[in-house]
């Protein structure tokens, strides 16, 4: 078994369509980022990258590269799992902690799980999204930014 | 296995009381919140219920319902604790971090590992809490709020 | 098997220098601090310490102490570590996200691992560091410091 930890940053902007957890979610503003900004897939992209040392979404998929312009986050989630497979490994479980003020992204939560869990072959039991406030504070309080934090167990397969 | 991640936020304002871990520590300030803002047990709660997907704090104790006003967290965190024994999990041990600039928590250390071990049905071996400062920087260098971080690892209790 | 997580924060300053998983990395600030200010390290640190509930870096290496004056973050640990060993674990993996806006770790990263896993004895395959800005928000945005956060696996060595 192995653990990994992962954390993604992301303005909060005009103009921009919000998408966490693969899901567009509607808001007045968006996450400015290379790629769709996906906070959420992000944070789990690197959580399972980390968990077996192979780098970060830094790494693979550089916000200098045209490849990635623009691109829906969950091929890069689909590429990172493709990733852990190629070493032998599965996903246990997977838990997220979304840090933003607003909106309540209670209504899309079951949604996002059921993308994450048909990604990565496990099932919607074994992955959480929670989300909370900063209380006002700080950059998320001030509605600047948006953070998630994701963390995975993931396990060896036997091989037959 | 299971494994689950918490984090979560309090303002520290005056003329409140400051519980930390389950227990009372004096200050000049104390935490904001609908219920007795307990930092600490909240994100244990938040990495145990996340570990099964089971939802977050905000979803089984909304701030909201006034059955939660003012309520101790201790009770939360058993309720939370019922709802994982339900599912036939065990703790298998708790790391959690405190981010806070004032008081000194450690002190106060033991009894809160203590609090907590007797509600988790673990020994105090199992739970650690560390804490530090940020620094100065940020909300919590400011003494404008503190953070907690907390993961758990989970286990699959053997039916008979 | 058991979890850790640590959490460090460093405030960068100019006239010191900057180390960052064992590695000194040219830059116009370094981290400021009683020791070397090792962000990394120290999370590693209180990830590993945490995960067997043997309190945290400020116990251990208290600030106030004239030996950890200046001290390279590695001897911290190695300390470490020994407790672990003394307690019959070994470590299954670490994951790192270092938060920082400048500079680009990318090319020390590589260097980072080889001290760590040294120290631990893993290999390198079994150490992890990612690294992240934070969109220019907050005090790390505003390159007023840097943060560190590590999970880790450890698990319990047979006897003989």
């Amino acid at each position: 078994m192995r653990i990994g930890y992962g954390i993604d940053f992301h303005q909060l902007v005009t103009g921009r369509d919000l998408f966490i957890g693969g899901v567009k979610i509607p808001h007045e503003k968006g996450a400015l980022g290379h790629s769709d900004a996906d906070v959420l897939l992000h944070a789990i992209c690197d959580a399972m990258l980390g968990a077996l040392s192979l780098g970060d979404i830094g790494v693979h998929f550089p916000d200098t590269s045209a490849d990635f312009k623009d691109i829906d986050s969950k091929i890069l989630l689909a590429k990172s799992y493709e990733l852990i497979k190629a070493e032998g490994y599965s996903v246990v479980n997977i838990d997220a902690s979304l840090c933003l003020e607003a909106p309540k992204i209670k209504p899309y939560v079951q949604q996002m799980r059921e993308v994450i869990a048909g990604i990565l072959e496990i099932t919607v039991k074994d992955v959480s999204v929670k989300a909370t406030t900063t209380e006002k504070m700080g950059f998320v309080g001030r509605e600047e930014g948006l953070v998630a934090h994701a963390v995975c167990l993931l396990q060896k397969e036997l091989s037959e």
